[in-house]
C-alpha cells in the first residue's frame, strides 16, 4: 500500500499541496521535518515523506482528495503530544499539521457551546468563555499545549472526567473531511440527533476516518465552589478503600486521584509542594465542586470517609491559590519521573474500580518480576490506572522489555474486565493487544466501519488494529485477512 | 428486495423457525399475528409474514442466519410501545419479538451495572436494584410497560434525562446479532474501551444494524433527597425565561417540564390532580435532587428565580407521595388528550433552549393556519418539544392533514438549528424529513456504516432513511441511488 515515490515525484507533489496551502504551508526539506518525526512517545520515530498545514476546510478538502488521487497515506497531527503514537508518521505519508487552524469560529453562550478549528489549544476554551463563568471541563494534563482535533482523535480524558465525562460527552457536532475529500456534518448543534451517532464514532477514532475542520463544544457553567481535600494513608489499600467508601455514599467528585509513595517522592524533590507526606503509602486528592452548600456538605462527609479508611491525616483546601498547590503534585507527576529515571513508559488501563487492590498487588509483582521500578499515578475514581515504568533508554534492549512488562500490565487489566486504554488511545504502541479485547469478529466489524470512511486505508494507516506485518502472528493476521478493499464510489 | 414467497414457502420457513425456538415461539396465523401489525404509531398498519419469539443469543443469531439464508427482512419488536412506527411491520417480513427475553442476566452492585436481555422492562431494572439504593435513569413516559430493547433502538429519553443524559449515556456494552445472524460485542463492562464507539452507533439505529440480545446498563446511587416544584405562570413566556434563568443560575435539575394551558386543563378533566391552576398559562415542573443540603438550597434559588420570572405561585413537595401528585399530570398528559379529540399526533422535534419563545409563538401561528389545536408538553430543560396536534380520525384525510402540520413544525425546528427528534425516532414516520436536516453526503455516509452491518440490507428496511419509493422525490431519491449493495463476505 505504501506509495514508493521518487524524489522527483514527490517534488510534484509537494508543488500542487502548495498550490492548495500556499508555499509556506508545505515542509519538506529532511531538516524541517525533523520536528514531526514523532509525538509524546517519543520512542517511535519516522520521518514524513511532506507536511502540509492548511488553515481551512476547503484546503484540508483538497489536500486529501489529492492524496487520494494519488494513493498516498496521510496522518493528521494536532500539537504532538499524544503518547500512543496516534500522530507518529508513517513511511511515505503527507503530515497533515493543524496547527494553523487554531481560530475560535463562534461562541454561543446562551446555547453553552463553541465551535473551532482542531487546532485549537485545549485550555484557550476555557479562556475564552471563563470570563462569563464557563468551561469546557475535559482537562488532560497536556491541557495548556494539546489540541482539541487531538483530544477529539484520542477521545482524552483529564482529573475531572470522572464526574463530566471524556471528550465524547462533550461534543455536539464535528465538520469532517473524509479520505476522499469529501465534506460531511455529523452530530449537531443540540444534543440528540436521529439517525447514526457517526460523531460518536469519529471521537476516538485515532485519526483512521478523516480529519475534522470544525468541531462544537459544549460548555459547562463554572461551579460556584470548589474545595480539595488531600488525604494521607499509610498504605495504598487504605487509600483504594476510601475511593469505595466515597462513591457508595452517592458522592461523585469533580476528580479523586491516588498517587503512590514512588510518586510522593519523585513529586516533592522536583516540584517540593511540601503537602505530600513522604512517608505515606499513598495519598488520595478529592476535588468536590457543585453550589457552596453542597460542596460543604460533601467535603465533610469525604473527610470523614477517608478517616473512617484510615487516613492519618486530611488536609482542606478552599481558596484558588492552596487547591492550586494541593494539585500541583498531582500535575507535575510525570515530569517528576525524570528525576528518578532517565526514561519512564506509561501505561494507561482500565480495571472495575472494585478491583484495585488487586490489580495493584499484581502490578507490584510483575514490577518486582521484571525488575524495574513502577510508580502509580491515577484516576482511582474511574479505575484508570497510569503504571509509570522507570528505566534508562540508553541501554540498549531495555525499551522492549519494559514494553514486554507494560504489556502483561494491559492483559491484566483485561484479564479482570477492564479496557487496554483509557484515554491516550491505541496508536502504533497498543495496536497488538487489540486482540487480547477484542475477538475477530469484533475488529472485523469496526474495520469494516473503517472503509466506509476510508475507502482505501489512507487515513493514518497501520494504527489503531493489530496487522500481520506489525503484529506477526498468524492468528491475529486471520482477523484481518479476509478484509478486503472496499471502493466508495 | 421483498420477497415473494408462496404461502407453501412460508410454511416452510415456519417450520424451520419452530425447529429453533420451538412450536410456541412461531407465530403466524393471520389472526394471531393481527397484535402485531403496528406500535404505538398506531396509524400506521402492515402485518408481517411470521413472528417469532427467540429466548437467548443463540437462537435470535439462527433465526437471524435464516432470514438471511433465505433473504427475508426482519423487523424487531419489544414490548411495542415505539411512537415513530419502528417496529411497524415492513411487508412479508419476519417479526422478531424479544418478549420471552425477559431475564434480567447480571447484577453487579459493586460496579454499578447490570446486565440485562432486550425483553426486560425499563421500570424492572429500577425495581431489581431500588431496594440496595440504585435506579436506571432513563425514564421515558411507557417506562411500565416499554422494553430496555427497544429503548436502546430508539435511545429513549425521558423527564429525567436533562440531568442524566439519554439511553445512550447509560448503555456500557452490548452482546449484537448482526443481520447475518454472526455475534458480536461492543463496548464492554467500563466506560472507555479503545477503538470505534460501536455501542454508540447501535444505541438509536432503530433497528436496522441488528438485534441487542445482551444489554449492560449502567446504574446511578439514588439521590439522597428530592424536592419537586410546581410554578405557575400567567403566561408561558415566563414559564421558559424561569428556565433560562435556573439554567444560567448554573443548576442543573433532575428534570424540568412545562405544561400550557390546554394540556393543563385537558389533565385536570382527567386525573384530577388540583395541583395544577387551570387559569395559569402554563406551569412548570422542577425537580431538585441530590445531597439534602444542596437540594434545599437548590430548590431555594428555583423558587426564587421563578418568582422573579413572574410566577403567581410556587408550591413545594418533598415526601414521596406529595411529589408523586405533582407529577401524575406530566405523567398523565398524553392519555389524557384523549379526552379532548379522538386522536393526537404527537410530535417530538428539538430545539435550542434560547429558541423556545420564536419556536412557541410559530406553533400557535401554525396551529391557527391548520386549524387544529396544539397542546404543548414538552422537556422544557433540553428544548424538546411535544407538540400534541389533537384532530379526529375518524374523518377521511385528516391524518393527512395533520401530519403536514406536524411536518411543518419539524421543519420549523431544523430552521432553528435543531433537531427532528428527540426521544421517539424517525421510524417509519419521519424518514422523509430526514432530507431536511442532512445532506446527501451526510445521509450516504449513514447509509454506508448501514451495508456494514447488514450487507443485504434485511434489517428494518425502509425505515430511519428517506428512500425513493417512501418520499418520493426525485432530489430525495439521489441521495441514496448511488448507494449499491455491498457483500459483506
Amino acid at each position: 500500500m505504501m506509495p514508493t515515490l521518487t524524489k522527483r515525484n514527490w517534488r510534484v507533489i509537494a508543488q500542487q499541496m502548495e498550490q492548495i496551502v500556499g508555499k509556506s504551508g508545505v515542509v519538506w526539506t529532511p531538516e524541517e521535518l525533523l520536528v514531526f518525526e514523532c509525538d509524546g512517545l517519543t520512542s517511535y520515530k519516522q520521518r514524513p515523506a511532506l507536511a502540509v498545514l492548511p488553515r481551512t476546510t476547503e484546503e484540508v478538502s483538497r489536500v486529501l482528495a489529492l492524496c487520494y488521487r494519488e494513493g498516498l497515506p496521510f496522518v493528521a497531527r494536532g500539537s504532538g503530544t499524544g503518547l500512543s503514537g496516534g500522530a507518529l508518521p508513517v513511511e511515505g505519508c503527507v503530515l497533515v499539521v493543524t496547527a494553523r487552524m487554531n481560530r475560535i469560529l463562534a461562541v454561543d453562550l446562551d446555547n453553552r457551546q463553541v465551535v473551532v478549528q482542531p487546532g485549537v489549544i485545549n485550555n484557550w476554551v476555557t479562556q475564552a468563555v471563563s470570563g462569563a463563568g464557563f468551561y469546557y471541563a475535559p482537562d488532560p494534563s497536556s491541557q495548556s499545549i494539546c489540541s482539541i482535533g487531538g483530544n477529539v482523535a484520542e477521545n482524552s480524558g483529564g482529573v475531572h472526567c470522572l464526574k463530566y465525562g471524556v471528550t465524547t460527552n462533550h461534543v455536539l457536532g464535528l465538520k469532517l473531511v473524509l479520505p476522499d475529500g469529501e465534506v460531511v456534518d455529523v452530530g449537531g448543534r443540540v444534543p440528540e440527533t436521529p439517525g447514526y451517532d457517526l460523531a460518536g464514532v469519529f471521537v476516538g477514532s485515532e485519526g483512521t476516518l478523516g480529519i475534522a475542520t470544525e468541531i462544537t463544544l459544549r460548555l459547562l457553567k463554572s461551579a460556584e465552589s470548589i474545595r480539595v481535600l488531600l488525604a494521607d494513608f499509610a498504605a495504598i489499600e487504605e487509600a483504594g478503600a476510601a475511593v469505595t467508601a466515597i462513591i457508595a455514599a452517592g458522592i461523585v467528585p469533580g476528580g479523586m486521584e491516588i498517587m503512590d509513595n514512588l510518586s510522593i517522592n519523585a513529586v516533592e524533590d522536583v516540584v517540593a509542594t511540601d503537602c505530600y507526606p513522604r512517608d505515606a503509602g499513598a495519598i488520595l486528592l478529592v476535588e468536590v465542586d457543585g453550589l457552596a452548600v453542597e460542596v460543604e456538605a460533601a467535603s465533610a462527609r469525604v473527610e470523614a470517609l477517608c478517616l473512617e479508611a484510615g487516613a492519618r491525616a486530611v488536609r482542606t483546601a478552599t481558596d484558588p491559590a492552596e487547591r492550586l498547590k494541593l494539585w500541583k503534585g498531582r500535575k507535575a507527576a510525570f515530569a517528576a519521573m525524570g528525576q528518578r529515571a532517565p526514561n519512564y513508559y506509561v501505561q494507561d488501563g482500565v480495571i472495575p474500580r472494585t478491583k484495585l487492590q488487586f490489580v495493584l498487588q499484581q502490578i507490584e509483582l510483575l514490577s518486582e518480576k521484571h525488575g524495574y521500578p513502577v510508580a502509580n499515578v491515577f484516576h482511582a475514581g474511574d479505575g484508570n490506572l497510569h503504571p509509570l515504568i522507570l528505566y534508562d533508554g540508553r541501554i540498549a534492549g531495555e525499551l522492549e522489555k519494559v514494553e514486554l512488562l507494560g504489556g502483561e500490565i494491559l492483559k491484566l487489566c483485561v484479564a479482570v474486565g477492564g479496557s487496554i486504554s483509557g484515554e491516550h488511545g491505541i496508536g502504533a504502541e497498543k495496536r497488538c493487544y487489540m486482540s487480547d479485547m477484542f475477538t475477530p469478529a469484533d475488529l472485523e466489524t469496526m474495520q469494516w466501519v473503517r472503509t466506509v470512511f476510508d475507502p482505501k486505508g489512507l487515513a493514518n494507516p497501520t494504527k489503531l488494529f493489530p496487522t500481520p506485518r506489525t503484529c506477526g502472528e498468524a492468528a491475529r493476521a486471520e482477523s484481518t485477512a479476509r478484509f478486503p478493499t472496499v471502493e466508495r464510489f
